[in-house]
């Protein structure tokens, strides 16, 4: 089948979608949806978050009737996912035929420590809670508000690394974080086979990754692959997205490279 | 190289060594190690706990001189990390040439929910705290109370299972939680190559497994198995952890099947 030239009548909620990644994937996300969709954007930087609002808010899909809604919440607290859930509720319409989640949010953790080094249980649960836990429960919860139904394509997509595969030295919380995200959206590919749960890569955090790696040669490896241009920008990740949720062939729960895409 | 006959003067730890899989590595460990070597063991329940510690202090190795510690602790708990961490450093003694730091304890979470289940962000930040951040700064604390030296060969074992590359309908929490704690002692054993870091397959929780799971078709493969008597005694598995730690040839951080051993 060839594929689709829009994501028609879309819910689309993103988390994070206030920079990097999350924000590449609402500008596109907002190009192809159709007129009548929404956008629920959650960050928990409000000035960020309500830049891009205004950015999509001013764009053609915007003056089409877009709507944008900013959700200024940290996802790691239980009030920040029942203010999304509520408000991803008022945004549907009946006239909507797609809900796309994007499970983006996340946090790179302290990598200037090995693993060694985690001894105190409240940063590696709070790293837990925010990377794991909150992910899971908003896509619970909007599972929940949005049931499945003929007529309504759901798709979940939890935005993984290549960490959740491979161990990186001085990268403990990061790699445990992305395994725990990426196995549970694996059981969900399981439990929801009508759902389509994609885990693409993600490219964020390469700055960070740069300065702060206590690892020297994993830092260093970094380092170069910045010098070389080997590093993709969220715009192209973003796009390589958009070309899978069109196209919409992907096995569901697979860990899709970027790379490969 | 030939196995060793044994493992030497060694410092055991060993978390949810009340019973199960724990209760029987204890019971192989007392015979295996030389005399002057010490056991630490962890448990939340402190009768069944006592049961093991009194049973082991009779056995011929106890009446031989092994030092049995008995910790009742909850490892999800920051107090608990510190006693089974003092208690350690109290039972160690110079002679010793050994550490066996084994991860075993850990709860099954809720297996009668699928992932759309899992809306009360403090279900499973529980869950990850008692089973990953736990085992991950208890080790942690050890590995600096006991720091690299010559003459000391230091080994950690993360008791793992197949849930940790498979997903299974119905067992989000535990195949999470077995994903992420597998992923940090792989980045482990890249950070302390002098390390030996095993993950070997457990097979506790069965009967619980069999009752509660909510998946039929998972339910049903776990009471064939019962039936055709293929599941494997902690006894069994606890032997085989034995032949991989007198061999020591295991490569560092491997996932290892209990089945392949």
């Amino acid at each position: 089948m060839p594929p689709a030239a829009d994501l028609g009548r879309a819910l689309c909620v993103v988390t994070g979608a206030s920079r990097g990644f999350g924000r590449a994937v609402a500008l596109d996300l907002c190009r192809l949806v159709q007129p009548g969709s929404a956008l629920v954007l959650v960050a928990r930087s409000g000035a960020d978050l309500r830049a891009v609002q205004a950015e999509l808010t001013e764009s053609q899909a915007g003056r089409g009737g877009l709507k944008v809604e900013a959700v200024a919440a940290d996802v790691g607290k239980v009030e920040s996912l029942e203010d999304v859930v509520r408000i991803s509720r008022d945004a549907f319409n009946e006239e909507m035929e797609t809900i796309i989640v994007i499970n983006n949010a996340a946090s790179l953790g302290d990598v200037s420590k090995y693993v060694k080094g985690f001894t105190d249980m409240a940063q590696v649960d709070a790293y837990l809670s925010l990377n794991v836990s909150s992910a899971v429960c908003l896509t619970a919860r909007l599972l929940q508000a949005f049931p499945a139904r003929a007529g309504l394509r759901r798709c979940v997509i939890n935005v993984t690394s290549i960490c959740a595969l491979q161990p990186f030295r001085s990268w403990g919380l990061y790699c445990t974080g992305k395994a725990a995200r990426d196995m549970m959206f694996k059981v969900l590919a399981e439990e929801e086979p009508e759902l389509r749960v994609l885990r693409p890569l993600d490219t964020e955090m390469q700055m960070e990754a740069r300065t702060k790696t206590a690892d020297p040669s994993i830092k260093k490896k970094f380092s170069n692959m910045f010098a070389q241009g080997q590093l993709v920008t969220c715009e192209a990740s973003s796009a390589k997205l958009m070309k899978l949720l069109l196209e919409d062939e992907f096995p569901s729960g697979e860990h899709i490279d970027i790379f490969d895409v």
